[in-house]
């Protein structure tokens, strides 16, 4: 009987890195978590006691400290793919890297200020942690080729009207009734993959690229009657991939953070959809990959 | 040798509750969680077998949904105050009653919809989470008088220049350098009490007088040229009473979530308190109250 | 219209420590959060622009490591009387130091070990996590007297038996039914309070002490038929001043993690208190302080 | 351009349930957060209307509070099979299901009682939360075939010596120094798959497996001499296979919770790995596969 070594990563996960930028006319914040994983050429500390080919994680941290400083952080999607490349080009033992970061928001926490410069604040300076969900970004780079994938998670949306649900199986443990109106409320994560395998920044730019793409995602979930929540699913995709022509993949989780009505009969009341608890767990979960026809999934599916 | 029951409370704690509003022109979503502390004449409980006397923690819960459905919930403050008078009023052996809500917010999700109506979404139906702080309230109520208390907490603010900290004891623990200008992190908790003793709203209202309190609060924040995080707490609770007639006591908790500069020396670079680590723990806490001259200091310390 | 300054502290909070004894037969790891919070004479600091009373929070966390090394750590008690006692009496601005620690066990990952000296574990020197609950331990000093408050955090307990709840206030919103037979699941946390002024030691040990007072709490859990929740924590909080003089007073809170039998009769199935669901919100909560007649009550409530 | 379907797959996640056995000599609870994933033929869901294949999310949860009681829960493995099994067999739109579970331990809070029968307790009857890693099991069952996968998740280990790491890649950002004697101190999560495709139990039963499995893993743990996280983790996984001849793979991630000495020598102290402090993040993360030669490697890497 052998035993082998299978695949095998390492890397340094949570890094914390703020930067701040002073402006002229104003400061600004890029707040991210980085997680790397790197692998390669590693049997030997696996199986020996040579470390000669280990870029320790420790280094990988300073690198990612040191390149803020070195290359400034305009986007994440770009920070990220200079890390990959970094990790593989200069490490012959290095064949795949997958960087992955985590972007937190800040806005000035007050309007435009009118006092004149000299003043202790003649630039904004003080901001707020704003926005819930959480942009991410997922690049992974094999010496030839980039993946570049985009996405958010924790996004918790909530529609009061428009949403049915019926006709589904019926066996011995099913109690659920038809509902011709109900709420639907998915906490949503979503990752949407770029066909360029060079890392190409998309025409108008990241940023923006992320903003349209999560608008036509909520405009899909707020203009499609539903009557799934797998209907729905499809739908954002779908309006995905038709508006963001240098996408060809879309992975999308909801989790169905249950809202029931309270039976207020007891107490003489009705409850029209109105009063809900909203239990933490359990939690239904739709999960689903939209592609572009004959581009490959390459999206990990869980 | 004699032993004896002191202070005794009980109650429901996290009670989920979401009320959705369908007005004509759009939907609204209030989304609480309220915890309930009674105390009272128990002592036959405590000491004995009977339970005569407890109105009991399912009740409670059952009465915050059924008020929601009767009364509505328009602000926190009021759905508090109702709560709170009600379980003293109506049971005798109630004798105050401890109500804490915290309040969370969605917003729209799209623009404004000029779609005609009779389209699926007519009225405005779709909401996400937005905001990061959570708007609290506390109630207090013992059968003669209301003690409320409003606030915020989880309020991340990071203020970018206008910062020095010098002149502190030197021991031969001490390592910290002066600095004459650093980042400013707190993560704010603060609560600010209503002088008036019958629940009166302010004159412009429970969430008008929210916003304006958050403001002064975070107007000081920015204006004042920092020394101390002392001296910006009590800068900050000086301006909510000075603005605030209706106040007569804050209480506030700065969080200092530290940012270091990372030393980038070793890789031939510097670091112009640019680029940072945040480490999750530990952090500086300054805790004060301010208050009217005059007032009873009566929101706890810890 | 005067403002003043009222109640204040300061200090750092979250420092985690572990430090790792290395004595012949087997190594020690003991695993510390401290927690430190300081008031005194800090008016200017507030009010104007004097720094020359704060020792920084950086300096009490630089203290608490140093302090570790200098007098190692046996008991939490003991090492927290030792830093509050230092901070009050080295600093004639600090008037009153708290500290609170928690502790978190290791226990030797594998049985005793019969390898010949030599080897690389001639020592015990693996160990893993234990237990669940948290040890705590606060320590208040105001340059005369220590006030010493012990207790944990987290206990979860279950009894499967011997519990009923009956006979309650019936009111409108009333739908819970009196029963004979239900179980009983509380998160416990517990505080006691040491009547001695002077920090010290119990007769045989804090850690014993411990022990002792966590096992009569649940003999008591154990022992009592309970008629109400209130009634079993009183029953807890005797038993512990019965059993333990050096103790004055007991502040115990009772979480009650609900568990509902699920409804099975949708499919034909009885359940007789057998197959629960566990929501984790809302939970009932019943705090309660007992005394020793005559002692003063001095653990805060909320 | 055309879009189409990709994998999808669906169901409830997060069920809590707690059974409680009442034996004749003693209580025993199962306590288990179950999530299960379905997937099949849902095309027409997802892209039209028709949800006559759905088996909802709440069914599903409902069969898991009935199962429960119509066959017991023995250990979760058996749980898992059995309703994995029901999915599949009972639904023909249903062609894979995929079932996980999550086990938390009660002990015993007391020692064995020699009160006579009669009284409250005659049988053990009071329990506690014991342990603190969590037991998993993952069922995946596509109508033909089980696959197995048992694991552990949250196993914090701690090794005081017997590790060293030097000899790594040095390039610009490298500060770490190689270290002769340094801390281990990973949370471990732990996967192994069993080769049967039948769900056959181990020969000694799926509890006592569990225990060989973890205690074989600890003893590599502590037994190697660690020349680098990798090459341990590797000792790890092949001391599992060497001595457990049922499974045929086995997926590790070490989580290396750094725990840095802390620099005493500002205060005249030395700090010879003694006084540690431990940052929550960022940390340093080894994964691996270790399979029997010729096995496929089925368990997912990230």
């Amino acid at each position: 009987m052998r035993i082998v070594l299978g695949q095998n990563q390492y890397g340094k996960e949570q890094i914390r890195i703020v930067r701040v930028e002073r402006g002229p006319g104003s400061h600004r914040i890029k707040d991210l978590t980085v997680s790397i994983s790197l692998s390669g050429d590693l049997d030997d500390t696996h199986l020996g006691r040579d470390n000669s080919k280990v870029l320790v994680t420790d280094t990988q941290k300073n690198t990612v400290y040191a390149f803020a400083k070195e290359h400034g952080i305009t986007e994440v999607e770009d920070f990220a793919i200079l890390l990959a490349r970094h990790f593989v080009d200069s490490q012959p033992s290095i064949h795949r890297a997958r960087v992955r970061i985590e972007e937190y928001t800040w806005s000035a926490a007050l309007p435009a200020d009118p006092e004149p410069a000299g003043t202790a604040r003649a630039v904004q300076h003080t901001f707020t942690r704003s926005g819930q969900e959480t942009r991410t970004a997922e690049v992974v780079y094999d010496g030839a080729e980039f993946t570049v994938t985009c996405g958010l998670t924790g996004l918790r949306a909530f529609k009061t009207a428009g949403s049915e649900f019926r006709g589904f199986v019926q066996d011995r443990y099913t109690t659920l009734q038809d509902t011709a109106d109900r709420v639907m409320t998915p906490d949503i994560t979503a990752r949407w993959r770029h066909s360029t395998p060079t890392g190409v920044v998309p025409a108008d730019g990241w940023a923006r690229a992320y903003d349209q793409t999560r608008g036509h995602m909520l405009q899909a979930f707020d203009d499609t009657y539903s009557f799934s929540q797998q209907q729905t699913l499809y739908a954002m995709g779908t309006r995905i991939l038709e508006y963001r022509a240098e996408l060809d993949e879309v992975r999308l989780a909801l989790r169905n953070m249950h809202h029931f009505a309270v039976d207020l009969s007891p107490f003489g009341l009705s409850n029209d959809n109105e009063v809900f608890y909203a239990p933490d767990r359990p939690y239904g979960i739709m999960e689903g990959t939209v592609l572009r026809d004959g581009a490959a999934a390459r999206i990990p599916t869980d």
